[in-house]
């Protein structure tokens, strides 16, 4: 960062320690460290440049993906670099490849559900990149329904084979990541048939392409298919289809780990408890919680820095116009992004601590804690992903008619993060996942058998019923068990009327279908308070630096009050608050937005994000913003020319009355 | 529409008249019948082909939209289009070019800014096209603020010329569509200067490159700002920087209706009234308004007949699975949006019948009413815009996986509209203004003088705020009187409620700023009323047609009871319903749903749109979906070879361990 910083005297208001934010941000003193270096490493490296990345068509997009993935190997390779660290540097290339799908999916179901022996068997070729798998469930007609799949692997015991056949066009495969232009192996999703009997959906390893000419197998058809939303973003990444005409491969590739099929077609399972498969959906989906409060903070983080460079109206005696950061609409809008970022960067941490809290249970035969634990991950995956995704088209908004251009940033990093709201369990199936979990726990508050986790609160139904909100003053609303008491009661309450609902039905599945939209509601409303308990629990910790707590007191103030605000229809038709309790929680709030305004810049410095990283000019560190657009433009490839191709063809014709002989 | 309708089924379930209800959608038969025929003259001619619009790179998606551009003009002449449907050929080409500014803001501004003199000069020029014109007033530094702007314009006595010049960078002009590679001229805002004195901003006919060779002329810097958000969209618009360096203009370049410069330099204001800027101003933003009616119609279009192509679980027995558009939780996110088209789309009609009766006024030199005009244009360009760029994204989402692709259709029509909600008035800024002008109402409502037009019903002030609503089941929520003095006790009480929190600040700009969240909640509640009550007014029109009208009362019922659902904590907290009435219009919301399903193929059909238009794999009038999804995979640049270009150099080494030699 050299040269004059623009935002010098927004730093110098900041009121408390950020170097010490840094590490609460990055988890640990050593995680900061890592993410530190690596991200230094990745930006100060030319091959790693992604600012024209928006420019550039489809092939020669895709080919500087190839170029700079590998290349990233290479490094990896060469620096000896540790799994975490080779993991960071991924992150910090910042462009979606083959190689996601390879270690994030490919290499790690191999791990769940391959025998011990195909581990040994596989895993060594994937490690050394020998071959690139990707991860083949997803169909033409079938996403979110698993068991609707329609491809097929039928054993044929003749040959000790399985046949593996897309018996439709809706059994073409779609969307897996790599499997485009990229992959040699694909872990094949398929409906297993063993002598003309259905067993359900397993995994198959399927050599795709040749190791020698890159060609599709015989029986194999395969193709990148096609543009997806936004400039760059996706498009990196070749998503392809699949289709196979009987296709045989040895029984041993069929992952075994919990069920096999015998030499004679007999499907046999496995002592391997089934709930393993929990575990690795866990690990998934705080991975997805993860990266959400990373996109959303580096939207904000660019929203933010741009909203104290940008002035507009409000110049008085010729002085210079306002920070549109001062404006309270502007606040209004920004303030509980930023604290929603660092809201679910807590959650994350904590639903990482869950997930090596489930897997200890899990190795110990204890699954009781399991339903909980899915809907919890589920519904936050949903929640966090939603946000985010709403949040950073807020940001790209807060900037105004600049942050529609790419080298905003904004753009880019919407398009490339929406799908997080569809893959991995669209949303809204998963929101209704989570509330038949409650209508259940509800069901059963009077067997005696009391909830556990994040459904604990449901055990002490009876308060929560007759709780009334004591709030008198705004100063009240700055108390985390207040605020605590109130999400709880209005999340029991949603639920508890839901489930009242539901038992007017005589078919409770029609009950269900009915209210989903209700149940959806109460869902979400219990996925708020986990985050809102799980900010309040974070800042029980001893977190040392100057005022560091204190800033994390009040963005978690704002976290909880704004959701309340624009909850409160939730809250008054329950009856927890009275409005003019509501009306109090919005003073506070807006009390609240003015005690962070100063420390706004410095608590995105936090985040630690290098120019490279947040890709926008909007967001540079130094605020030197306008000659930097104004440079960036020229880069455009129509500017290379001053008259534009096309001019005799077409403008010049026009201006000069001659379109009857032009041809066009 | 060759072949088989897989949508068949669902037409047959229809209730109403599908071809009375086009014409309703349309306006008039006259209306329906240009479009249509217009419309179908597009979608027949391969000129204007656009499925491979996403795929382009720049330089060759804006060379095709020169020529398609050029090309609607020569058919436009050789067709003797009438000024009607030469505009509709332009909407149905559906890509945005220099032409939309030439012709929507170039010529308007010269009739409506220029003297007869100028006007007569300039507009056959530019009705032949023989010069092209753009709008040039936003800057690097300066959009929502124009009294910011810095280009100056300083009147030379000596030569009788304006000297225009650009004496920062941030005064460049930046983001005029049209400027960076096509225009000729360019209508040029600056700050008037005549013997060292400022006069404000005023526009300025420029010419900006040689119509011999399309240089640009000495002084003048231009060109093309660079990428925008999403693939194709914006990016076929050459949005554009231009700087002056001390370029000299005849004195009668400048616009003088309403000002003039006298060759001694000085300023000297015209009688013609400066109140005629609020007609162009109404005339924008009902465009505005009838723009998103119907860019949210096709996103509604394309994710209602997916929705019902699309099955996902509930298969029993082996039968089909369940069409998507049964879940309540689908109907719940898709009909109210279905229902907002319909609202729009009235609510615009009725805006250009308030165009015509404003223009009338201001001939008649009556400028009573222009506040509440300005401040009802204002809000519903905010309302119904930001309401589409979110539906848009909603719709896209309701898709599922396959909305992510660009043969959706639904990225590009985001991407393209999103700056709606920026353009023309900031939607922040605009609602901002709304409620300035609902404050000054509320603090004269005491002074005698009667509010006019959309806030006439604040005159019934003490009746609206002693009110409570009296529904008592669900049904009594489908009586239209009841919705209205529900949503006008809200908007009154929230208005109310600010103008008292306002009052206790001893400077008033003060409490503006702090309570502008608070302010802008007030607004929006006004301009949902505003639509409701609009569409309740078509209501009592007489409507042909089968069932017709019984539809559009289905429709506004759901547009008003899902507002309701979705903003209960305003109504419940400024006690106009109990949260008994709120669970009740709910329940009766739910029902509607019920009621509209059967006819929502139907009701998207009335839109009339061609598949040209609607440009949307998903969204295919046939329904025929998945084998046009696998077929125009293939069409995309990455599968014109098997193996990809890039695997020579980087893929086999790596597979192959090569990588030390590599170079990358």
């Amino acid at each position: 960062m050299e040269g004059v910083d623009y935002l010098a005297a927004e730093r110098k208001k900041t009121e408390f320690d950020v170097e010490e934010m840094k590490i609460v941000w990055a988890g640990s003193r050593h995680a900061f460290e890592v993410s530190d270096r690596i991200s230094k490493l990745v930006a100060n490296d030319p091959a790693f440049r992604k600012d024209e990345r928006t420019m550039l068509p489809r092939k020669e997009l895709f080919k500087n993906t190839l170029r700079k993935a590998t290349y990233a190997w290479k490094r990896i390779n060469e620096l000896r670099l540790s799994e975490e660290e080779a993991s960071k540097l991924r992150f910090y290339v910042d462009e979606p490849s083959f190689t996601d799908l390879h270690w994030g999916m490919f290499v790690p179901a191999i791990k769940g559900q391959g025998t011990d022996e195909q581990q040994r068997k596989w895993l060594p070729l994937a490690y050394k990149m020998q071959i690139i798998g990707c991860y083949a469930q997803t169909e033409l007609g079938h996403g979110s329904n698993v068991q609707g799949l329609e491809t097929t692997a039928s054993f044929d015991p003749q040959t000790d084979e399985f046949v593996i056949h897309s018996p439709t066009l809706t059994s073409s495969k779609w969307w897996p990541g790599g499997l485009g232009k990229v992959s040699t192996h694909g872990l094949v999703y398929a409906r297993l048939i063993t002598d003309g009997q259905e067993h359900g959906i397993h995994g198959f390893i399927v050599q795709l392409r040749s190791l020698e000419d890159h060609k599709p197998l015989p029986g194999i058809t395969i193709g990148d298919i096609g543009m997806k939303f936004g400039n760059g973003a996706y498009n990196t990444m070749d998503n392809g289809v699949l289709r196979f005409d009987h296709v045989r491969i040895p029984r041993d590739q069929m992952l075994m780990r919990v069920s096999r099929v015998t030499r004679e077609g007999k499907v046999v399972e496995s002592d391997v408890p089934r709930q393993l498969v929990y575990g690795t959906m866990v690990f998934v989906r705080q991975t997805i919680v993860q990266d959400a409060s990373c996109a959303l903070s580096r939207a904000v983080c660019i929203a933010t820095r741009y909203s104290a460079v940008r002035r507009q109206f409000g110049s008085q005696n010729g002085g210079p116009e306002t920070q549109v950061i001062d404006y309270k609409t502007q606040q209004s809008r920004l303030f509980p992004l930023l604290a929603s970022a660092y809201a679910f960067r807590f959650v994350g941490e904590w639903l990482n601590w869950l997930y090596t809290d489930v897997m200890r249970r899990l190795q110990a035969n204890e699954f009781s804690t399991l339903p909980e634990v899915h809907a919890c991950t589920a519904g936050l995956k949903s929640l966090t992903t939603s946000v985010t995704a709403d949040g950073i088209e807020e940001c790209r908004k807060l900037c105004g008619g600049h942050g529609y251009l790419c080298t905003s940033g904004l753009p880019e990093l919407f398009a490339v993060y929406v799908p997080a709201c569809t893959y991995e369990g669209d949303n809204i199936v998963l929101q209704l996942q989570v509330a038949r979990i409650l209508m259940k726990t509800v069901s059963q508050l009077s067997s005696g058998k009391p909830p556990v986790g994040t459904m604990a609160y449901l055990g002490r139904i009876e308060p929560l019923m007759q709780y009334r909100c004591n709030v008198q003053k705004a100063k009240d609303w700055l108390n985390p068990n207040v605020v605590l008491e109130a999400f709880e009661a209005r999340a029991a309450r949603m639920s508890v009327s839901c489930a009242q609902k539901l038992s007017q039905f005589s078919n409770p599945e029609e009950g269900f279908a009915e209210l989903s939209a209700d149940l959806v509601e109460a869902s979400v409303a219990h996925c708020q308070l986990i985050v809102v308990s799980k900010f309040i629990e974070k800042l029980q910790q001893d977190i040392p630096g100057k005022r560091v707590k204190q800033q994390l007191e009040v963005l978690c103030g704002i976290y909880s009050l704004a959701l309340l605000h624009k909850h409160q229809g939730d809250f008054l038709a329950t009856s927890c608050i009275t409005s003019k309790q509501a009306s109090l929680a919005n003073d506070q709030l807006r009390e609240l937005y003015t005690q962070v305004r100063p420390n706004a810049i410095a608590l995105v410095d936090a985040f630690n994000y290098t120019d490279h990283f947040l890709g926008s000019i909007l967001g540079r560190y130094d605020g030197n913003v306008y000659p930097k657009l104004y440079e960036a433009a020229w880069k455009d490839p129509l500017n290379e020319s001053v008259v534009p191709d096309g001019y005799h063809q077409y403008i010049r014709p026009l201006l000069k009355q001659q379109l009857r002989a032009a041809k066009l």
